[in-house]
């Protein structure tokens, strides 16, 4: 066996256990009932250290030297420089720290669950600044490692090769128009007149219909499912693919476009090369990437008035309401393409979605540099979201910065990959749009040269090149949020 | 930290890897797509592999020598004790074995599945000689390793301390006794008339139905969940106990009665000490103890005239048939007191079930032993069958001695616990019933005090002392199926 023959081997270990690891985390959110979760924590953070010890194990470095020699075909290579990336990663933080963290954060986590009903930012405060000490010092050893800063050695994490630099000068061109370009859709939305569908829509039919259009939106069901927790997300792993939401009997198109969004992620996991499984070229590139996908198909796809066109009967039917004319098309066109303000960032419209990722991105860089503390944060949260977005949080902070799941879970220089997914998903759908005609493949309902576009130029890709070789290759340019913005104008403006 | 405290921790490990593969297995059986099936066997796989390697970690050795030698207190010990029988068991067969009647046993598993179906014991046999033939090197090694015979090595796998003489003795009286007593239920019963309830049931009340039963059976639903799979199980951990039960929408009689069985062992689980949690001496006491439990909460309890009281008028309401004579107490407690010999082990009532049992014990430890061969093994069955139940199952393979997985995947010694635990569980009854008056507890609907009983008598003792010691404690003397006996006598013959 050579040495690469067993990096393959021992990643396919790692792997195995990232399996373990996913299910019994999706079930932890979706089914475990709440007395289960010490036990449950403390056996996610051993299998943690396990990983960690595997991952680290003394022998990988000569491995790593001898595979080097070797002679390797060039996706092989590809597939060491993404083996040796994670290796690094995953070497320069020591097993004491990995476990102290994943148990903070899970303690942190599974307080913020009732705290958060409870608007309790005193005890919420005390757990995360465990969370927030222990990042920093996690920060502090990657950067040391890397050469980067404190943050963007984080931000590496999750999207590879973006700096801080890089976002700072994006997301200020984006922050330039951004304020303008809501007001100005705002304005041209006043006149508007929507009918709020009136509920209750049942959750059993809120479930029938979601399951529906996930069939149409290519989900195999044979690889993963739908289920609810009380934060969606998309997990499992790629053959068994775990998509979570939560239905509101009030008001079904949360959780149906909560649904479609995370069909995006889902079918990026599923369609993943097969030839690569358990590899880490194989894996998704980045979460930026990663939301690009969910965005591709939830704002580029689903919210366009040509596919409300199809969904908007399909709801009439599964809710047994075929004269109600608040589910028109027209109506749940402009129900879904509405433009406000709010406080929370995963009810926000396209449009304002990006000045609460800013708003936590600032927040957050500030938080790992050390430029400001767990405490400071209620009263930037506060100005931020009055400057960005015209709106007061003071004393909420159940829907002001306790509101997402990232911070109690120590995922800092997440955020970002939000926007970026925007931005990217925008910049595809412009290429595919220079390659066929879209608007009429909605209308034809013929999604599938769209799906296979992805396929091509996202899925299959997986981590074979760099996010920036990917935008080249699959649009022909760099990053560039001028599509986003023409998306915006368009839709919005048009 | 002493030596005791580093195989504390050890022991801790395995306990959070078994907790990971039990929540792993439960979604593989109640939750999994079928397409995330081969991912998932290697994951599991995998997690054995280090479990075992985990178990027969070399530095154990020394571990337990130097252990030996440490001032312990009491309870220590017996840690320590059942430590060292965990570890003894695991190590004693070498690693080839153990792989070669792995791979024997998934063959003859596999082939099993579709040569049941087509009755054919020629080819089955070929397969299951080879089983027996492993299982009986595995047998010697680990008579040699104990001292105990070849069965009764096997027999201590899932039922320490206890011996094919003192079962040779138990098994006969109970065949001294049991077929005259099965004639004269049949004949009392002859007359009885009895209405099959009607269905469709669905499914949908039906699990209402079970969860109402469960929480007045005193399932913690904050440490469990009820879900369905293709073959009924009480998996998870003890902070988060897993049952699973299949509905047929034609009968409701056999998942409620199942759920109830699964509860009982729910609430082993359950009630397992805190304190020695993932510890040896915090395990469930043995497969017969485990199946008391279950036996008690369905046979002791549930099936008992005045529980099927409180139980009718509940299954009317879920079911909206307030007036439905089917369901009335009278009948169902006729329908689940009916006692009919017949072919299929799983099917059979309480009275008739010890016949299947005592049956395969015999077969199996001959097998074992090398006083009969697989080719012996139909006309054996054949001769019992008629003997001990008055059947013939000659030529009918599939419903005889084809008809359990145990022999397929080499379970060689598992089939006495389920009799040995209809004994413990009438034994535990009537202790019971020593110190209160069982009958009026459950008119007044107050089972708290028989719970408490097995709580402090069964439950929290756990593995703390052996099974002969539990029993001694518990009910003031050894094991003695008299009081089986007369547990039938009295809910059959009164």
């Amino acid at each position: 066996m050579t040495f690469y023959q067993k990096l393959v081997h021992h990643n396919q270990k790692i792997s195995r256990l990232e399996h373990l690891e996913a299910i019994c985390s999706w079930d932890q959110a979706a089914m475990m009932p709440e007395g289960g979760n010490s036990a449950r924590s403390e056996a996610l953070a051993e299998l943690a250290v396990i990983k960690h010890e595997l991952s680290i194990a003394p022998y990988l470095g000569e491995w790593f030297e001898q595979a080097a020699t070797e002679e390797l075909a060039p996706d092989e290579i590809i597939n060491l420089r993404e083996m040796k990336r994670s290796w690094q990663q995953a070497n320069v933080v020591p097993a004491d720290l990995v476990e102290k963290k994943s148990l903070a954060c899970s303690r942190c986590e599974h307080a913020w669950r009732t705290q958060r009903d409870k608007n309790d930012w005193q005890r919420f405060c005390q757990n995360l600044k465990e969370v927030v000490e222990l990042t920093r010092q996690e920060a502090q050893i990657r950067a040391e490692a890397t050469g980067l800063s404190r943050y963007d050695a984080l931000l590496d994490l999750y999207e590879p090769g973006m700096t801080t630099v890089e976002l700072d000068e994006l997301f200020s061109e984006v922050k330039g128009w951004l304020p303008g370009l809501i007001k100005q859709i705002m304005e041209r939305q006043s006149q508007d007149v929507i009918m709020q569908p009136v509920g209750p829509f049942p959750v059993d039919q809120q479930q029938a219909l979601s399951h529906t259009l996930m069939d149409r939106l290519g989900f195999d069901f044979n690889h993963g499912r739908l289920d609810k927790s009380i934060h969606p997300f998309c997990g499992g792993v790629p053959t068994d693919v775990r998509i979570t939401t939560r239905y509101d009997e009030a008001d079904f198109t949360s959780a149906l476009m909560g649904v479609i969004h995370e069909t995006g992620h889902a079918r990026y996991e599923q369609g993943l090369p097969e030839t690569w499984a358990g590899q880490p070229a194989g894996k998704a590139r980045s979460m930026g990437i990663h939301e690009s996908q969910s965005l591709f198909f939830e704002m580029q796809l689903s919210r366009s008035e040509l596919f409300i066109d199809i969904l908007a009967p399909l709801a009439a039917d599964f809710f047994h309401r075929i004269d109600d004319p608040a589910l028109s098309p027209e109506n749940l066109t402009l129900l879904n393409t509405r433009v406000k303000p709010g406080l929370i960032r995963v009810d926000a419209d396209e449009a304002t979605y990006p000045a609460h990722v800013i708003l936590r991105y600032e927040i957050e860089r500030d938080l790992v540099e050390g430029k400001i503390e767990v405490e400071d944060i209620p009263e930037l949260w506060d100005k931020k979201m009055s400057e960005y977005l015209g709106i007061s949080t003071r004393g909420n902070f159940s829907d002001g910065c306790m509101q997402d799941i990232h911070w109690p879970i120590g995922a800092f220089g997440y955020f970002p990959s939000y926007t970026l997914g925007a931005i990217y998903a925008a910049q595809f759908m412009a290429a595919i749009k220079k390659e066929m005609n879209v608007d009429s493949l909605i209308r034809e309902r013929n999604l599938q040269p769209i799906f296979n576009w992805l396929d091509r130029h996202v899925w299959k890709r997986a981590s074979t090149v760099s996010t920036d070789q990917l935008l080249i290759d699959a649009t022909g340019e760099r990053l560039n949020a001028q599509y986003f913005k023409q998306h915006l104008e368009q839709r919005y403006l048009k």
